[in-house]
């Protein structure tokens, strides 16, 4: 059918979307969200409308009018595509059937080439979040994540890499992690995510120091000189699936495939030996011992099968590491503690997980020996190496660092030990003090788990760009209880009463 | 956040969709597909663009202009809506967690007023899909379902209805059945689809008839004068729910909703009798009797909590019913069965079906009977006084229904009988000659299974309202036979010989 196109000054999420005329799409036996092909070229998912559509008339948001350059009133030819192999392997995936690497393939391929419409990848990341993912099925979509996308030309027989499965806020290791590595001698080139919802993401964190937005080449330059790079692994492409399930993925809380997410980056990084952290504990992702162990058996057994060396640390992952959230404040505590400032639960953090990486690339025989001389003696250099390779200042020192101007420091009510830091009420409180957006903006933690805290004693100081989301925050504070700190517990055995609802211990 | 809106000439299907700059949105904690509640007054999901609209403006579809009577450069007022118990509950239930009745007219309020989006509410079929709905799931649904639409309101202490789970074309049982029950004396107040993708839903084959979009209180008076009526349920929004469920379920092809969608319509018409129609065989919905058993011991088991006293009738649904397939033909040929001029499955259905509902409401012992006298004496009255109240001609003749002017007959090319005629080739076959838009196309089949068929007999007559649409059905036919005739089978047991790809028989 030929259509006049009428360009929508809209871009639809990187989606190709046409809208046609109710009719018309009726005519070709198509209903919304069926696919079409334009011009023989380019398959897009179409809307309908009676109204706002003429006959004959194709609205099209701005990617399919990019894509083949098109001119208002221009004619172009649709026809209607009737049966879709990848849909058919979604629905065998829903009734519970194991996916085939052919069909992950061919998923993946249309994932990336955006010939999926919203309610199939929905259907797709549900049921194989229900469904489960078979190990064969893990690395098929791993290999297929890895083709469809670019990979860092880099050429060194080892290659190493580390990966956290998140979860924990002020996580700061990898800025001081990858520095050790590649002071060791090993190369690392180190790609890493923005936040989308928790305060801050790796790639924030070393924004605050140096530019992390690099193109391919340049990259691979950075890693030639200095063994190896912090940067932005979303304007690389590396596995472009990856980025587009966690589209979906991440409105709809579901997870499915942390495995293939994480390892698909990896493998495109040509990555040999690589470190998985896996906080754990209350508040973590993963809470129980068993539960570590048997994502741990999983990425070691797939990594064998991918040709990649994998050993897992399952870290303690019941509060913040270090003292800091918020991008500036964690770049601010990372640059102190690589200065000699230390901040010791993350130097046990880092020097034990790149232990583990100097182990088994064999570096070492006692590994965290090694990290820690090399975080004392040469990783602030190479630190410095780096920031200037990817084109920031090398003489950044801690003051340097600006912090929102705004600020609330929370005292204690009481005298007593922390016996709870809460990894979610902090993360929601950054966020409502702006992060990961306003990078200025975070929280100081000056007590942590089993620390003594006398009356008055400092326990938080929050820091806002904005006047108004600092209030936002003291008001959402009223509901919380981030850090808790008791005395005498054994006398405290009643917490509350119904119905009168006052609160007789920890919010007096 | 104040923002002035900009109102977008489209619109989004129904939905409520608001555009944002991507940078309000953060600044708002926001992310794609999150929702808002704009001026404190209508909840709306967000897309962000971060080329298309400037900061602190807004681009709103049509739907949100409309309801809140927006003009350009209007200001709005938006928040952001932080959790969202439908979403919890949807989480929940993609966890294996059976809902309560509370938690599922939370989620159906949700989809009326269109507050989740369409990658929960895919999650959400999929999850119902994969999980299965418990009976208590099942009645929960059917009470939100009915509560958030219309009534008919119709005063009669018996109300009778019927109901196919579908699947077989061709089948026009409805046109039937109703002036057959009407003409008893009960009342029957018959609400129905049109086709999605099926060549014919009953109000499209209705519609050749009479008019079937009536208003509310038009039906009531209908049904009042006449006992019974033959609509489109679309209009009347009986469970608007339901309707926006098949608007994700559909594209997905998925089906999980089946029994809480009948019966949420029946409730809708405050039915007390329904006989529910399970077309079963090879090539209907339903393939083997024990299916067919455990469907309707629900459908009874329910109806009785919902106080519907229902009757299941299984029946061969291995073929389409009668001769023709398409709007226009199958209402002919109804009009014709209801003259005299039988088509004798068809008859045999129709007073199989609603003899079943004149025993269930004691009009006799002998159910079949009845209605088998009450089609050959009444049902023809009554049908042309329904057609007449609904507002279309009561003389109508067959003779008057015009059928598509292209035609093309297929002969068979053997002696011998019919061992197959295939439901899913003969839709798709009707399909592309333009069902159901092209009321007029559609298919004449002249052998039905265990039919004796000489060489050159007719098989079937396609007929057309266009030209390239019988060519393309011509075209489609290389690749199908509907209708399988076979003679001697001892003779040829091999049907294939591989490599050599040649058909050895079937095709010859």
């Amino acid at each position: 059918m030929r259509l006049k196109v009428r360009p929508l000054d809209l871009d639809a999420a990187g989606k190709t979307i046409i809208i046609l005329n109710e009719l018309d799409a009726l005519e070709l036996g198509l209903h919304p969200l069926d696919r079409v092909c334009i011009n023989d070229e380019l398959t897009a998912i179409i809307n309908t409308s009676s109204k706002f559509v003429k006959r004959r008339e194709a609205i099209v948001y701005e990617e399919i009018r990019e894509i083949l350059d098109l001119k208002d009133n221009q004619e172009i030819d649709i026809k209607p595509i009737m049966t879709f192999k990848s849909k058919e392997h979604i629905r065998n995936k829903i009734d519970g059937r194991e996916l085939e690497e052919e069909e992950l393939k061919e998923i993946v391929g249309d994932v990336v080439e955006r010939n999926l419409n919203d309610l199939e990848l929905a259907a797709f990341i549900t049921a194989l979040y229900i469904r489960g993912l078979s190990k064969k099925e893990i690395e098929g979509l791993i290999k297929a994540m890895t083709e469809t996308g670019n990979r860092l030309d880099i050429k060194r027989d080892i290659i190493a890499d580390k990966h956290s499965i998140g979860g924990v806020p002020g996580d700061k290791t990898t800025m001081l992690l990858v520095p050790v590595i590649a002071s060791s001698g090993l190369t690392i080139p180190k790609t890493s995510s923005r936040a989308i919802t928790s305060p801050a993401g790796t790639a924030d964190r070393v924004e605050i120091l140096t530019n992390v937005e690099l193109e391919k080449e340049e990259i691979e330059k950075v890693v030639e000189k200095t063994n190896g790079c912090m940067v932005w692994g979303g304007a690389l492409d590396l596995a472009p699936a990856d980025d587009l399930f966690i589209q979906i993925e991440h409105p709809l809380h579901l997870d499915p495939m942390l495995m293939p997410s994480i390892l698909s980056k990896k493998k495109a990084v040509n990555a040999t030996h690589v470190v998985i952290d896996i906080p754990a504990g209350v508040g973590a992702k993963i809470q129980t011992f068993s539960e570590a162990k048997k994502l741990a058996d999983d990425f070691i057994s797939i990594g064998k099968d991918l040709d990649m060396i994998i050993e897992c640390g399952v870290t303690f992952g019941e509060q913040p590491i270090g003292h800091t959230i918020g991008p500036a404040l964690e770049a601010r505590e990372a640059l102190n503690t690589i200065m000699g400032n230390f901040s010791y639960d993350l130097v046990d953090k880092v020097t034990s997980l790149a232990g583990i990486l100097l182990e088994i690339t064999k570096k070492s025989d006692n590994g965290k020996d090694l990290a820690f001389k090399l975080l004392k003696n040469k990783s602030e250099d190479k630190l410095r190496e780096i920031i200037e390779e990817q084109g920031g200042d090398p003489k950044i020192t801690p003051g340097d660092i600006e912090i929102g101007g705004k600020t609330l420091t929370i005292h204690s009510k009481r005298h007593g030990k922390v016996i709870r830091v809460s990894n979610a009420q902090l993360a929601k409180l950054a966020n409502t003090l702006g992060c990961p957006k306003d990078k200025k903006a975070g929280i100081i933690i000056h007590k942590k788990l089993g620390e003594t805290v006398k009356e008055n004693d400092r326990l938080l100081t929050l820091y806002a760009e904005k006047n108004y989301k600092l209030e936002a925050a003291e008001k959402k504070l009223e509901d919380m209880e981030p850090i808790v700190v008791v005395d005498n517990l054994e006398k405290y055995m009643l917490t509350k009463k119904f119905p009168e609802e006052k609160v007789l211990f920890l919010r007096t």
